[in-house]
């Protein structure tokens, strides 16, 4: 996707030629009229399939999966929690996650009463790096019975090992900017 | 809004008699066509105030700022972050919050750079209880020294006291549905 790739090369933030920061159009400030060509573009690369919701993480996928919700007929959209939250229902499908950025270990975390398996689910998020929060994702769905459509991500790192971990449980993945590495801080895309 | 006050009593559920669980619909699985009604509603209620930025606060106010921002011309939305992210910039905006739910005290941060003092900020949010998140977000907009349009707030409870400490602050509050009290397991809004 070409204008979110010029984005990312103008507004874009390599940090010591490893993390991308995109803190002022993706995960902190959010660029609304990107974010409705994003949902725009999701809708285009999965044109073809029944979606009956979509599924992201907290906290930096929910922005993204509720605007491109908007262009699959307003379907719901779930967000995996992060945190125990104590108002949640203890009957919860969950999977762990190990972040890298972080380097801890938490839990995603679905109130069964909102999957069904008789969903046919989209993922959508703004990363996929090395694929852990991907796969976390994907193994709720798996407990939950419901089809998996597809993984819609933003930004890939490709050299982080994520997609393929993906392609194995054989989910579909489009990603809208694959990034193939940083050179002298400058973001290099999968040609 | 009386559609959202139909959707608390129809899926609403009163636990103890003292905390409204809408996860169904409004802070895990998210019901994007009412979420829109919400935004056209907040367009409503601030039709004629010129609002070039939406401020709220992680989690559950992200998606609602999102869509609602799509009915302000697509002005950026920012939402302060909960947690310490190794990734973000220490130049930040910062104010205390207590959280009564989880009884512990943690902070709200936002970016000096995604907000200025030229700006003119509305605020919005999913709840509005004991005020506390919500002097939070008045207070970092303080320190910005940008203008405060208003806020914009999805479910208030009015008995616990939010919204004289947004009143106090001089700072126009706008409700959706207010609740006035839980009677046996029911919600009953202000009149």
């Amino acid at each position: 996707m070409e204008k979110l790739k010029q984005k990312i090369l103008k507004d874009g933030q390599v940090i010591e030629n490893r993390i991308l920061k995109v803190d002022n159009f993706l995960n902190h400030k959010i660029d609304i009229q990107l974010f409705n060509d994003i949902g725009k573009e999701f809708k285009k690369r999965f044109q073809n399939k029944e979606v009956t919701k979509i599924l992201t993480a907290e906290v930096s996928g929910i922005a993204i999966a509720a605007i491109t919700a908007q262009y699959f007929d307003n379907v719901p959209v779930v967000f995996a929690k992060k945190h125990d939250a104590s108002n949640l229902n203890s009957n919860t499908y969950e999977s762990e996650v190990y972040s890298f950025t972080k380097n801890k270990t938490y839990k995603l975390r679905v109130d069964k009463n909102y999957i069904s398996c008789e969903d046919k689910v989209l993922i959508i998020d703004d990363f996929l790096a090395s694929g852990s929060a991907a796969s976390a994702l994907i193994d709720i769905l798996y407990k939950s019975k419901a089809e998996i459509v597809g993984m819609g991500i933003v930004i890939e790192k490709n050299f982080q090992g994520g997609r393929k971990l993906v392609e194995e449980k054989g989910v579909k993945l489009e990603s809208l900017a694959i990034i193939d590495s940083f050179e002298d801080g400058v973001v290099k895309f999968v040609k």
